[in-house]
């Protein structure tokens, strides 16, 4: 094991019905009014919105709301927020959905303290240091961003996908009905598993010291999660395997996979940044475009680790046979894995790498992943 | 997945020379002056203690000394720490051991800011709310304590073996370094490998529900143990395989092997703790006399998963197999499986039997486990 800091202040409420207990969690913390952020209108069709401003006012949490969150969210909503936060004054921000939602929230929580630009967070140009508390209800597992000091968000203008990270906001509360997350259509639930399977992956191949302890938890959350969705695509009611499927997408990214390692890179959200800033894809679906063509670029580097996952997930015996195993599980679920998937050219991937390698210094990877072997690996994906 | 709330507000500071930082976490934390408690002398002459009041003094921390706990912490230790923090006012505790150091730690803590006496929380007849900040320095990995709420000792007059659980002791920072516990003896190694089993067990048998993806994480950490044991007895040296080892004790009771799980209870723990009570045996010592013959009377109560523990840990393909194959596996490394090893004889059985029952309320164990069924397991050992 290599050294490390552990340190993860988030609660987790975890079960049936505990978005009903929202208010009081929000009250304990000595919020008083918050902007409530959320998606679509369909929280307020289903129900979910009237549990939770219910719950709200029964705690005498005032709100203020902020529909209209779209995936890969974007610096323009996220700007919108902050300036309803000062305006309004909230002392709290909730989060209502996915990963989109939640990262938005965050960057407002951040935003609402700072009188400068929010982008100097995400350009690292300014110390993060201070958010109002986030809270957040989690209608969709994949980001694992409710567990985590991070959120990425979209610079529309300059067309760059960047992130924050800092203890500051680290959630104060974090809720996971399973039952909520019932309604995901079968193509989201795919590529959640395949972010999932992302965040679990990216520290265990790129390493250069990943112990054993902790890549078998690696190996058991993508075990976890491959078999949760094959039960999910035939049965999206089973809510153990929701469960199951929305504890793996939390740990995957709040350190229990990579704890103890060194060198922990993240390569494939790089490049799979890059795809979705300039065409707008689904992050999980871009990443199942990447994730192979990246693995056959990069396998010899750590040969033993691929042939271990090769074994432990499939039961193959060599680096080759796994990465096919891997990409042949994403097509059988219907995850893309080739760029013509998304009616994108040879043509685009140079605007794709540049991009890329513009931002790589942010991932501490400018130095092996120049512009040209990003478009190596791309063009594996054609 | 069932119901579970997952908080944990412990730092952990794993590494080389993160005890020479302790008096910066402390001071970080507000406090300036700690009753420092340890063991046996021998961190006076290894350097530690040196190490350790260097950074207190460095970081402004005066300190109070409270050497000489033992093995099975006992009552009157932590009410003496207890009289010291009140007469020296102390604002923090910092325990430099194992378990026991740590354990007695928190009881003080507690009991620092009680006017009643501090065995009213050991009894639940008082709630626990608040304490004294924590924090510690790890010289041996067993008990999990660095990372959880809870601390057990022995009240020596009542011969009670009982415990505290609140968040009110968590501690602050816990630092864990594998160096430190390189001179750990090859019996308490042992001793403590049993004892981490002990804990990713307990849950995985007894919960009435327990989701694969924690069960997974159990027998990541099982085999870790066994793998990592049986390389320190060759070579104690191994810092990759200490770390591990230590990753996987804190992690075998900080919630990681329990989340999600329903009816999970400590059977082999409440037995454990009369022997150690009435006997002054080292608690791994006795978990595994205690493990064999639990396993063997109860096993048919969930026998999926027993079969499970023996094909995934031992390849083995039947419940009872997988039992023979831990209690060899533990007559290989050197624990003790029979109480004629500790020459307790079968006319001392009642007497065990008798304490385990009085105990099992505060278990919820007392509606299965009468005195007669636990002389019948005990019996088992003989």
């Amino acid at each position: 094991m290599k050294d490390f800091t552990s340190f993860n202040p988030t609660r987790v409420e975890f079960g049936a019905d505990k978005e009903k207990q929202i208010g009081g969690y929000i009250a304990e913390s000595g919020v008083k009014k918050v902007l409530l952020v959320y998606g679509s209108d369909r929280i307020k069709t289903d129900g979910l919105f009237d549990s939770v401003a219910t719950s709200l006012q029964n705690s005498g949490i005032e709100f203020i709301e902020l529909g209209g969150v779209q995936s890969n969210p974007v610096l323009s909503k996220v700007n919108e927020g902050i300036a309803l936060a000062k305006e309004q004054n909230v002392d709290g921000v909730l989060a209502v959905g996915g990963g989109s939602v939640l990262d938005s929230s965050k960057a407002i929580a951040a935003g609402a303290l700072y009188d400068g630009d929010v982008w100097d967070f995400f350009t690292f140009s300014a110390p993060l240091t201070q958010a109002l508390p986030i809270f957040d209800i989690m209608t969709l597992a994949a980001s694992g961003s409710e567990m985590n000091p991070s959120a990425v968000v979209t610079n529309e203008v300059t067309k760059q996908k960047f992130y924050i990270y800092s203890p500051a906001v680290f959630p104060k509360v974090s809720v996971i009905n399973p039952e909520l997350q019932k309604s995901v259509s079968k193509e989201y639930l795919v590529y959640s598993a395949v972010d999932v399977i992302a965040h679990s992956i990216e520290g265990y191949f790129t390493a250069i010291y990943h112990p054993d302890l902790t890549a078998s938890y690696v190996e058991a959350n993508i075990k976890t999660v491959i078999k949760t969705t094959e039960t999910l695509l035939k049965n999206p009611q089973d809510l153990d395997a929701r469960g199951e499927f929305a504890w793996a997408a939390t740990n995957a990214l709040n350190g229990t996979t990579t704890f103890g390692a060194e060198g922990v890179v993240y390569p494939n959200h790089m490049i799979e940044h890059a795809i979705s800033a300039l065409h707008n894809v689904p992050h999980g679906a871009g990443l199942s475009v990447v994730i192979p063509a990246w693995m056959k670029w990069y396998y010899k580097n750590n040969e033993a680790q691929f042939e271990r996952f090769a074994k432990e997930i499939f039961g193959k015996s060599s680096a080759l046979e796994g990465i096919e195993a891997l990409e042949n599980w994403f097509n059988k679920v219907g995850s893309p894995t080739r760029f013509s998937q998304f009616d994108i050219q040879e043509s685009d991937l140079d605007a794709i790498a540049q991009n890329a390698h513009m931002n790589s210094h942010f991932f501490g990877l400018n130095e092996v992943y120049s512009a040209e072997i990003i478009e190596d690996i791309l063009t594996l994906a054609l």
